[in-house]
């Protein structure tokens, strides 16, 4: 342990993001929760824009301006 | 907050099926539970029908005929 | 399946308030989905207001109004 | 990897059953994927029962006889 | 319920593996907390080798030899 | 979106860590992936040590020198 699941919309994060992403998790349980980075498992899950609800609509329907975003 | 992941199997769900789902599940949220819809997420979570197991067989097997349905 | 996690912050919820969205969102399931109330799980799981961050403060700091609201 | 999560209703299961379960996942994992056992994360989830909804009603309901065990 | 969520990084687990798994998870549940299979649910949940870090870096990184293996 | 879950196990944790790690990951979220804040909800799940396995045994048994430490 840790676990860490983060779960984002899939829009294009690349794999140099990820990783530095990572890195800087890691770091931050490491140096405030005193975990070791060898027991550190951070997973990045990335979920379609129609899947992902925010405010009662898709990310997607938001995305192409057929619904509000919310607090906007 | 909330944040909710809906776990369904891979089997055509349609765009329009998923923004329904949303749609519904924000507003029982925001009428039962008082939560803001600018406050919800709500992640639908399709895995491949190999990957997800009932009454310990594949639902792709069980698709198939290949195994019983748990409590037919 | 379907398996649904509904994350909320732990604030009171009552037992009949739960028992009402357990009600709501497996119908919506079974309406929208076709997915057979006997085979639909759903959890809800409460996390301490000190546990959940948003916009980078903890619910328990906005609550007790010592960090701002996002979006207020 | 591989992290795995059990959730299951809060009824009792026992330290040793936990063990056990933990042992018994872990060395499946390894046998039959070839994951190291010092890889393997394994977290048990207990959830209180009017927090567990199967067939629309919680299993509280259902274990107290006021609502249908699902498939029964 | 039980609900078990396998993650594990998509490096060509076969269809034939994923089912093994499935049925002796299963079957430890019931043997050893008496669940029955026919509530007994189980998603494996494959995540990319660049989704997934371990020790500070990508699993990708490390097959790949430009990162060290946690342990090692 | 984004929402990220945090799984340590429960061992004193103070609110003050909860806080930094939520305002850390937060700031990288946003920095990093340019994420806002304000769409952005962390939780961070405790998990009893009994219940959290860990190279085939408890984190509780691995405490109390009664499991081997994975990799020690």
């Amino acid at each position: 342990m840790p676990f860490v699941s983060i779960r984002i919309t899939r829009e294009g994060v690349t794999a140099e993001q990820k990783a530095q992403v990572i890195r800087e998790v890691t770091e931050t349980l490491e140096r405030v929760l005193n975990k070791p980075p060898a027991w550190t498992h951070i997973v990045i899950e990335e979920v379609d824009t129609d899947n992902w609800g925010f405010g009662g609509h898709t990310i997607a329907a938001i995305r192409e301006g057929k619904a509000p975003l919310p607090g906007a």
